[in-house]
């Protein structure tokens, strides 16, 4: 059927396509059907919504179409019923534990890009790859097949370094001081990161402090190949844009199907050209990963998949048992880190964690001796040039670079938490540190977050300051005390920790 | 957050919450975040769309909320985030293969019904038990669950009978006859039906050419008080609405757990407080069912079940590999039903498979001695008793019950296929046919369908008439005919099937 587009103020947060009750009946389309819209070479599939705020001989559109496709108010296109897509039938293969093929996982992925898979047939698929899993000739299909139906950069420089965090642990903000420092040495790091899911701040909200984190490819490309770096936000880019879609079911089953997660991270790595790449892996209690076994078996599959790729991948297991530095929130963590990068110094674990991992890019890159790597970053770190990097960074993304640390606006609601008792601190609670920031704001209140005084193991006075809850309205400031009282954030006990009576 | 009620005119196929743009901002909901609106005792569960079509204070509601909960123009609520579902941790421990304890498993049921959980996570059960299965434990929780979080009926006779096919072959308007026939014999049978779903005729669909099967629980109590049997559509009444809701995922991805699809039928038995109940399993080639074994395992199923729900529960195996009877579509199945009640005459198929299934439901509930069943039946047929009955059911539920076979309207658009060479009928392909008919119109088009001349075993001659297409448009006649000859429905070959040479 030819119909005439309206373009509707609607954001359903899927492609939805309303059509006049009238033309349903004819065209025997129902609620949900799965219809595809024709417009000359173009080819864009949505789901049925029935009205009459659209007339006969209309379709409306919602705006979540528009934010990919380019529609015009009152274009002819073309609209007929979907049929059922093949990849359905792969996605069964795998549901009844059997190996997919390449083409059949690029069948799937083309499918869920085009929009042809929607809700339940991709979150059967993700179900079934937490079941079943992936074996490693799939996880490199899977790869390919997400960064290839999505942009893909090419910058004219050798190598591309990149290091990625697998997250989890507050307050990592050590990737804001790799970069400049790896690309102070004269490397190529075009940094993607992503915001934060269901921690208190990613990479790119607290970049996003300092300067602007959404990017064209084209600007990365000039941008990169100029000054060597870049720190932006991945989700701005339509790179391996599967991903994007899958996360939601993720999020909602709160499930990372091992296979998924790899494939996420090192398509975009693909997709941005990558060629020697950091993996850094948090593990300790309450982050992703909780023991080294676990660490190890990720590392291996994360090496494995790289030589697919023809990548080369090393891993950081690195200490994620408490935050990293003394920050959690975009803005408190951004005012750290531009601190260290100015000063040269900050506080040992970011410190120590940041030139740690920049020290192995360099000797993967050639440009540090074997072993000297980490001497090396502490140099560039110290000297000032880490910190000049970091500037230029900020300036061609279309920052200030002259911001200082105290004019970082903070949440100026604050509550501050003291020692209850005198002892040592044995535990701080990774997930309700993240736990207390959310729940004052952070990460959409940027201002929100918290500071810590006390790392594992220091000794405590009754009364010592714990950590400062910061907040930008009273209201959050409440919610975040609550939270912090219902948890125990952080533990302190005595050195006899259990006293056992003679009986 | 408070707002007026607006109720759209908008059909989406979910219970979708209309909220606009500056309101979203404030109370920090998205697209998809599911909402909670309460309304006195009442809470409605629904997902976020944002758009300025709702003014501020405003929510719109989509009419398939209207459906089932009563809100009023203008009604004020108040409307908040809702908080994850707590059954997601059941789904979850499903996935990871675990038991699901009967608390955990009314917890994901209760919350399918409210809509808590929606298409991912209703998904992502159904994957979870495609895959990881249920145990009888499980099944029979899932089974009382479905059935309590609906309406129940409680009919003042005794016992109670009922008859289910499982379904999966053309033309199997079996139960029509079954049921009068029961009825006639002084059993109470309240039979409900469904429509088609990949079929071209459920029983509900045929049924609807000879009488109104769309009534209420109370209507239906009413006359199965007065005359022991009805024929519904179940799809009308709020029976185990949870399958209802579950059937869609597992429609879009063609799988039917078993698990879930003795919850399905059971639980609906269960809500209808029938006690004695007869499962028909067709079995051939074609049909769900394909071999014996798998049959006979099915059926120890249903029995086991039924065991723990309190319910004497038998099973007939029936052959399933052609179609019952010569007609399939709504029309024409209703048309071959009628005149076989009124004659107490039909093809033989459908008069064996009927009055044996009615014999075995005769001594099931204790008014034909063992062995005595299928006679009584075929005697309570031919006297003219079943259709007596019958007018009874058509006339109680508000249809004519002077209907007569050649008033029953057909399609007017025919196409005859012929046989292409003389032979033997070895082969009927009931999804070709189901196909054929589908392609034709049906079961939207009641008058659709088609009407079979051979069945298997018999011999034609070249030219002589195979079936008929009945159509109601020129344009489906067209499609089926291209869909018969892409496929092979009937198969005709000579006696000597495969010649070995001398080498």
């Amino acid at each position: 059927m030819k119909a005439k587009i309206r373009i509707l103020d609607v954001y359903t947060g899927r492609f939805t396509v309303v059509i006049n009750e009238n033309d349903a009946k004819k065209v025997k389309l129902h609620p949900e059907d799965l219809v595809k819209i024709e417009s000359g070479k173009k080819t864009v599939y949505g789901d049925v919504v029935i009205s009459n705020m659209v007339e006969e001989g209309e379709i409306g559109l919602s705006k979540d179409i528009l934010q990919v496709h380019s529609f015009s108010q009152g274009e002819i296109v073309n609209i007929a019923p979907a049929g059922t897509p093949e990849s359905i039938r792969y996605i069964k293969k795998k549901m009844h534990g059997e190996k997919l093929r390449k083409v059949e996982i690029e069948s799937i992925i083309k499918d869920i890009v085009d929009r042809k898979l929607r809700e339940i047939e991709i979150s059967a698929f993700v179900t079934a790859l937490e079941i079943n899993g992936l074996d490693m000739d799939e996880i490199a299909a899977l790869t390919v097949a997400m960064a290839e139906t999505g942009d893909m950069l090419d910058i004219d420089r050798k190598p591309i370094m990149d290091v990625h965090s697998i997250g989890g642990v507050p307050g990592n903000k050590t990737n804001i001081l790799v970069v400049p420092i790896v690309a102070a040495a004269g490397l190529t790091i075009p940094k993607t990161s992503s915001r934060a899911i269901t921690s208190a701040a990613g990479t790119a909200d607290v970049v996003e402090v300092l300067t602007n984190v959404s990017l064209s490819l084209d600007e990365i490309k000039r941008i990169v190949e100029k000054i060597g770096a870049c720190l932006v936000w991945g989700g701005a880019l339509n790179l391996a844009p599967a991903d994007d879609i899958t996360i939601k079911a993720e999020r909602a089953l709160s499930i990372d199907p091992r296979g998924l997660m790899l494939a996420s991270i090192m398509s975009k790595k693909y997709a941005m050209g990558s060629q020697y790449i950091l993996i850094d892996i948090p593990t300790g209690k309450g982050v992703k990963v909780e023991t080294m076994e676990e660490a190890r078996s990720l590392a291996r599959d994360f090496i494995e998949l790289g030589k697919r790729l023809g990548q080369y991948v090393e891993v950081a297991i690195t200490y994620g048992g408490q935050p990293v530095g003394h920050t959690v929130g975009p803005a408190l963590e951004a005012k750290e880190a531009l601190q260290t990068l100015m000063t040269g110094k900050g506080p040992g674990s970011l410190v120590e964690k940041a030139t740690g991992l920049a020290g192995i890019l360099l000797e993967m890159g050639g440009v540090a001796p074997a072993g000297m790597g980490k001497k090396m970053a502490k140099e560039i770190l110290e000297s000032g040039k880490a910190y000049q990097k970091m500037r230029e960074i900020i300036e061609e993304q279309g920052g200030n670079p002259d911001i200082k640390p105290e004019e970082i606006p903070i949440g100026d609601k604050t509550y501050t938490f003291t020692a209850p008792t005198s002892g040592y601190v044995t535990f701080i609670d990774n997930k309700a540190i993240t736990g207390i920031a959310r729940a004052a704001g952070a990460p959409e209140d940027k201002g929100a977050g918290l500071e810590l005084y006390v790392k594992v193991g220091e000794k405590v006075k009754e009364g010592d300051p714990l950590f400062t809850i910061y907040a930008e309205s009273e209201a959050r400031l409440d919610q975040a005390i609550i939270y912090a009282r219902r948890t125990e954030p952080i533990r302190i006990e005595g050195m006899v920790l259990q006293r056992i009576g003679n009986i």
